[in-house]
C-alpha cells in the first residue's frame, strides 16, 4: 500500500500527476453497520425494503437485509478523494459491477490500483475492488484527472 | 413519468419483468444541502476537502465546495430501488460519467428510462441522468435483474 503523507491527513493536496506510477495502490476498510444503512437510506431516499425490512429481505435471494450497493461503492470515492490520487483530483468516471451482496456487519475493504496513466491528458485509470473476507463483492474502474505539479503552457 | 403504486409506497414489490417496457421512466429530485454533504463524508469516510473546506475549494477549478459524486449518483439507486423497477430487483452494474459539479443548494433531478429489456435473462437496461437546472451533471447506464411474475421452469 502506497500512502501520501499529505493526503492521508485529509487536508493537504494529494498526489500530483508527475508523482503517480502504474501499480501504486491504496485501500480503505469499513465495517458496514445497521446505522450506516439507515443513514444512507435517509440521505439518498433509497428506502428499498431489501435494505430496511427483515421480513421483505427474508423473501429475496439474499435472505437477509443487504447494504446499498452505492454505500459500498462510495468507498472507492473515499480512497480516490483522500488517498490516491487524493485531494485535488477530479472524478471523471466510474464503472461498478455488483458481484455479491454485502450484509450488515461485513467489513468491506476497498483496494484501488493505478492501471494506466495518460500523460497528455493528465488522467489516471484505477482498477477498483471491494472485497469481504477476501472475496470481491464489487469491482470496476475509475478515471481521474490529476493536477500537474507544473502546469503545461 | 410512470409510477408503480406499490413500489412508490416503498414497501411492496416493484414491477415484475413482464410489466416493463422500453421507454418507461421514473424520477427523483433532491436538493443537496450542506448537512447532506457532511453526513455523506461521515458515512463514507470521504473527507476530501473539496467537499468540506471553503478555503481548499476556493483554490480548485470549482471555486466552491461541491457535493460528492457518489452522493449525486446514489439518486440513481433511489429510483431503481424504490420506483423503477422498484423493490425486488437486483443491481448488476452501473456506469457513471461526472459531467459537471453539483454545488451545495443545487436541486438534482435523477431521471431513469428503460432502454433495453433482455427477456431471456430478465434484465433491464436503463439510461440514467442527473440534471441541475436542466443541465446534465452526471449520466450513465444501469443494468438490473428483475423478478418474473411467473418464474420460468
Amino acid at each position: 500500500m502506497t500512502m501520501n503523507g499529505n493526503s492521508a491527513g485529509g487536508l493537504g493536496h494529494g498526489y500530483y500527476f508527475e508523482d503517480l506510477s502504474v501499480g501504486m495502490e491504496a485501500r480503505y476498510a469499513k465495517k458496514i453497520t445497521d446505522k450506516d444503512v439507515l443513514a444512507f437510506a435517509d440521505l439518498s431516499g433509497d428506502v428499498n425494503p431489501v435494505h430496511l425490512s427483515d421480513d421483505f429481505a427474508a423473501g429475496t435471494l439474499f435472505k437477509k437485509r443487504i447494504a446499498h450497493g452505492f454505500l459500498t461503492g462510495s468507498l472507492f470515492s473515499t480512497v480516490l478523494g483522500t488517498k490516491l490520487p487524493g485531494p485535488g483530483c477530479i472524478y471523471l468516471s466510474q464503472t461498478m459491477k455488483f458481484r455479491a451482496p454485502v450484509y450488515i456487519g461485513d467489513e468491506v475493504v476497498a483496494t484501488l490500483r493505478i492501471t494506466g496513466l495518460d500523460t497528455d491528458k493528465a488522467r489516471a485509470t484505477l482498477a477498483c475492488d471491494c472485497a469481504v473476507n477476501g472475496k470481491t463483492v464489487l469491482d470496476g474502474e475509475a478515471v481521474m484527472m490529476v493536477d500537474r505539479r507544473t502546469p503545461r503552457q
